[in-house]
């Protein structure tokens, strides 16, 4: 049991290739990152392989973090069907490795990320790593864009918990 | 070790709500459906939790079979982009399961195995049973339409695995 009252948000930004995470404490009066990463895997290994990998890297990640909720990042839109479909099969082994170990998920789309955090649903990369920076008190802008991503679904799954 | 001269193709047709399954045993001189089924989840369980059904579902069937290889459905062309990204999420869990079992994989579009099977790659649903249950000598066309195209599949796969 926490003594503390607080609560870990882990944000996840999916895909084969790389796959984006976060940490976020979010206590009544602030939120703070924690932590952030990506999940790299080879594209010289088969699928199921590069799955296998990312399996064991977020189910470790869950198992260090003890986040109360997940927030993965949920295609909705896209523009691209030959990338919406690795993506979704990633996302397969997240939600899996999240259900094995009894976490919480909430799926956001982009648009519901970009709305929460800069208000407008059609920001660009650049705008919500800005507010990102500013929101956080961050020195600079996260790095690579996979893990500023997966910041902003941990901050606007934080803001939909607080208005819960 | 195997003493006698046989390969176990299991063949899989994912899917977030029914997967289909079989496996065929395939000797130098036939071909012989050993079992076929299905795996469902129910839809008022997460996401997650029908992910995690299927994962320890799919993962005892390959203990149980031991399969050579797996023959898994692959998407390439579809209609409904609302049923592609659950069943990339179900494809991405039964990959996982085959790498974590060391077993190999083969991927067939559905165009590929009408066209192994009949020949054509515009059969109907129809015409492709009708052909199972010649080829593999059944008593009656396999039921229901995922068990029959995880057969579909694995006799497919067995196809390909004697051209090499």
């Amino acid at each position: 049991m926490k003594i503390e009252n607080y609560l870990i948000i882990t944000g996840i930004d999916p895909g084969t290739a790389t796959t984006g995470w976060s940490a976020i404490k979010k206590t009544k009066k602030e939120l703070e990152l924690l932590d952030y990463g990506i999940i790299a895997t080879s594209p010289k290994q088969t699928t199921g392989e590069r799955l296998l990998k990312l399996y064991k890297e977020i189910s470790a990640l869950i198992k260090r973090l003890k986040p109360d909720v997940l927030v993965v990042e949920k295609l909705f839109f896209f523009k691209n069907l030959k990338t919406a479909l690795p993506v979704s099969e990633a996302r397969g082994v997240i939600l899996l490795a999240a259900a094995n170990q009894k976490i919480k998920v909430i799926e956001l789309t982009p648009l519901q990320i970009k709305m929460g955090i800069c208000g407008y649903g059609r920001a660009d990369k650049q705008q919500v790593q800005k507010m990102l920076k500013e929101i956080l008190d961050l020195e600079k802008i996260p790095k690579p864009d996979d893990a500023a991503d997966a910041i902003a679904a941990a901050l606007c799954g934080a803001y939909s918990l607080k208005n819960q």
